[in-house]
């Protein structure tokens, strides 16, 4: 095949693709405040809530995270998100690991007020994504009862996006999810030897 | 069981547990510039880069962005990143979806021009983090060579971390990585009608 005809297979196929795309793209009309889920055993999931998180600041909406596992720890992406001053509300509320505190009623009772303080940014009109890392933990570990929890966030805010993050997401909250990725650990350099690094993992 | 008797046996089973994560993350001493690789077909591969570099940049670390398929588009993670002035480089150096172009070589040419600058950034000692977003695309249509890519990326700066992200990684660059996550698809909003969204999807 000389290059010629290449290119003009190339266009071919991609012109009939656009139309496909095309077609999609306008069976899509519906807007809705998600719910979505990141679980899985592979590295990224609170990192792509945070991602999300920069995608909104910039379009200057506001941002709840409310972290349920990790505690008062230094990490780069809470830095980086006080720059936006007012349009982020970081609040984490956890006692650390589950095997640091190994004290099961203090995590209990941390998960208590980490969903009271969940509740309302789910209630507030202003917020447009709440970010809830590491729920699918307390979830996990029954700290927090279920039910109770897709109640509050199925009466939540018209319009307001809720991303959940953690391992072992619990079936009926992926069963209530309108977007649920799961980051499959394909390699993991820490197999390797490799530490935590600063940048990387905080 | 009594509470009392599920709490002791809940602290026991955590002592354990901590016991086996001390000894882990003791074994674990080295540093190294990381390759990373988001691959897969669900959602979050480029949100969780540019996760990652927040992180980054909340260390006060430099981040250069590549885009080899988005162009001069309007996103909302670009304008969050503009916060953060020099410690950033952002290069939207595509030419849209090569359904959008249907030009196969108008789309080479893009990538040629995206990865001299690529090659720039891989060589800069004082950049902590090179995103190579949806270069997997380039590479899956061979718009790129990809011994020339893995050879440019082998060689850059000392310590440096490099995550590349879109579908279908190649698998001489997945063997190369150090770590590689695949997003799947578990449930996607777009299935149920709902269109893309200012600040989840761009």
């Amino acid at each position: 095949m000389t290059e010629m005809d290449e290119n003009a297979r190339h266009r071919e196929k991609m012109a009939k693709r656009k139309a496909v795309q095309d077609r999609e793209v306008a069976s899509k009309t519906e807007t809705r405040g998600l719910l979505a889920v990141h679980t899985g055993a592979g590295k990224g999931k609170s990192t792509a809530a945070f991602g999300l998180a920069l995608r909104m600041l910039g379009r200057g909406k506001k941002v709840v995270v409310i972290q349920f596992i990790k505690g008062a720890w230094d990490t780069g992406e809470r830095h980086a998100l006080e720059r936006f001053g007012d349009q982020v509300t970081w609040h984490a509320l956890g006692e650390g690991f589950t095997w640091e505190t190994q004290d099961r009623e203090r995590d209990i009772a941390a998960c208590e007020r980490a969903w009271d303080i969940a509740k309302q940014a789910l209630q507030s009109e202003d917020i447009a994504l709440v970010i809830l890392d590491e729920l699918n933990i307390a979830l996990r570990y029954d700290y927090l009862a279920l039910d109770r929890v897709l109640t509050d966030i199925a009466a939540r805010s018209a319009g307001q996006h809720v991303w959940v993050t953690g391992r072992n997401a619990k079936p009926a909250l992926i069963e209530a999810a309108d977007m649920v990725t799961e980051m499959m650990p394909v390699k993991h350099h820490f197999k390797a030897g490799v530490r935590a690094q600063e940048g990387i993992e905080f």
